[in-house]
């Protein structure tokens, strides 16, 4: 039977650059839509900041209208100031699709490595080819781009493995 | 010259539990308009717990029409998956705010401590104590609650301090 195309929105959060990449898969296909990254003014206030990456991430879910959503699980690095920071980045992100009504799967770092280079050690260069190898129309501004689009890549590929072992 | 009532809404966040507590400051003069707690359902996925606080903060400021709000500036542990989901009811906490024009105030919980008890040390019976004095006619439910008045009591104390400075 086949399954409907469904538009999926991947994100990578930090507060002053935020990754974002939507993908359709349809059946055993993947296809590109659009990336970028939003990029917060650092000079203000940090509640500014947070609206900044909401009005953002509204104006893409406006423009896509994806229909489920995934975000990296932070790195916890050992500066408790820095994963504090991430932390209320990442809130955000998990935040504005759920006000959509749009599920969010949450994949680490080593994951999404693992599914698009297949080794969870794979430095950005080889996560970058392969997005060229699946995603071949897509074009990105910089890393945190590709990794958005690496998450919604990984999501696929997930959600397909789920669909199958339901029976679906 | 009379300045105008001004009303402040304090927020201790917590993924689990957010304290909230609305106050108006006039002159010399503090008053007690509401406080409370946001639980979210701790077997939710974590984007629908972000949106349960986000949805909780909204209610509160349709209902008490904040004109400033002030956050605490969380205690950094020594546990990074701990600090990172404070971050993220951290973050909600501040944007809510921020998407109705309403400016935000950072404290720590020393700086708040010192404001309402006049030592950086002081504990939560002699917070609580001093709420009694301060707000006659508080009730809180719970710790986070009188946490969140204390952090809008001193929001109140230092935009005074503030003000003076300016000379207004």
């Amino acid at each position: 039977m086949a399954e409907p195309p469904i538009r999926i929105l991947g994100v990578d959060p930090g507060l002053r650059r935020t990754g974002w990449g939507v993908i359709v898969t349809e059946g055993t296909r993947l296809s590109y839509l659009g990336c970028g990254t939003i990029i917060s003014n650092d000079k203000a206030p940090l509640a500014e900041r947070l609206r900044e990456l909401h009005d953002g991430l509204e104006e893409i879910i406006k423009a896509y209208a994806p229909d489920e959503a995934s975000v990296e699980e932070t790195f916890v690095n050992k500066d408790a100031q820095a994963t504090l920071k991430l932390g209320h980045a990442r809130g955000i992100a998990l935040l504005v699709p759920a006000l959509h009504g749009i599920s969010v799967g949450e994949y680490s770092a080593n994951m999404v490595k693992k599914t698009v280079v297949g080794s969870g050690h794979a430095d950005k260069q080889q996560i970058q080819a392969m997005i060229k190898v699946l995603l071949p129309k897509a074009t990105y501004n910089g890393p945190d781009a590709a990794d958005a689009l690496a998450i919604a890549i990984t999501h696929a590929h997930h959600r397909k493995a789920r669909a199958l072992a339901k029976g679906l």
